[in-house]
């Protein structure tokens, strides 16, 4: 466990567009706006054989790079918060590695190559890094506890599916 | 959307410790094996102020590199299939960019930055890229459709929490 593990390098595989173009205009999180914005994700056509078989799946989950984020904070106050938090405990962007991820409805591709999605919460121009299918036998957890953000949680307001 | 974007470097943040060092003993999904072994992630020091509030959450989603994935590849027919799938539509390693991501059960520090976690099917010494809290209200659809994976629902066996 002493040994530092090598780095890695990923190439983003397509773009997402989102209605947001500053970090300040960005919601909370994806389900915040009511009703949700259509996004869409563009992937580059070396990659279009990979998306066979995505037809049914009613959600997946978009991982990106979280490319304007600040560097790195450990820990921080929330804005909404009184205490200190660690990093891993939160959302945030500005994490040692900048992933970003969404569990998004999709609705199809308006053309071939372009995913349109819902409840993003990411910049516009954001590079995507992965596509997964959202699979409710593992990912899927209704009673999962929320930790410090409880009092929080009615924030969230778009519950619809 | 024809600029190509740029690739990004990401560095391991700790060290995923599994039952399963080679990658024909993996389990199909980290709900497969009943009961679901614990196994542990361990943190680099430098980060463990990171973890700080982690404590109350019960789900947590760990995100890592898939260091020994085969190269990519864009279609495949899985081994339980009779059909060509696009790599997006399935969590098959040889994505273009080998990230994975499991959701966990969270079942505390053993010692200090060493998390307990449940339902991992990653080998063991994977390098660990992010932690972040599962959150119920923008992480959880129960409803979510399962597309051509759907006959295929049952093999996934272990239902505990």
């Amino acid at each position: 466990m002493t040994r530092q593990p090598a780095a890695t390098t990923f190439r983003p595989i397509g773009t997402i567009r989102t209605p947001w173009t500053e970090v300040g205009s960005c919601p909370r999180n994806g389900r915040q706006p009511d009703p949700a914005p259509v996004c869409t994700v563009h992937v580059l056509p070396e990659y279009h054989a990979g998306l066979a078989s995505l037809d049914g799946f009613s959600h997946l989950i978009l991982v990106y790079w979280l490319h304007q984020a600040p560097p790195p904070k450990l820990s921080f106050t929330p804005p909404f918060d009184t205490e200190t938090r660690g990093v891993f405990a939160t959302r945030a962007p500005f994490r040692p590695n900048p992933i970003g991820l969404s569990v998004v409805a999709f609705d199809g591709f308006p053309e071939p190559g372009v995913l349109a999605v819902r409840y993003l919460d990411c910049l516009d121009g954001t590079p995507l890094l992965d596509i997964k299918p959202y699979l409710r036998t593992t990912d899927h957890q209704a009673d999962a506890t929320l930790g410090w953000l409880d009092p929080h949680a009615t924030r969230n307001r778009n519950t619809q599916g």
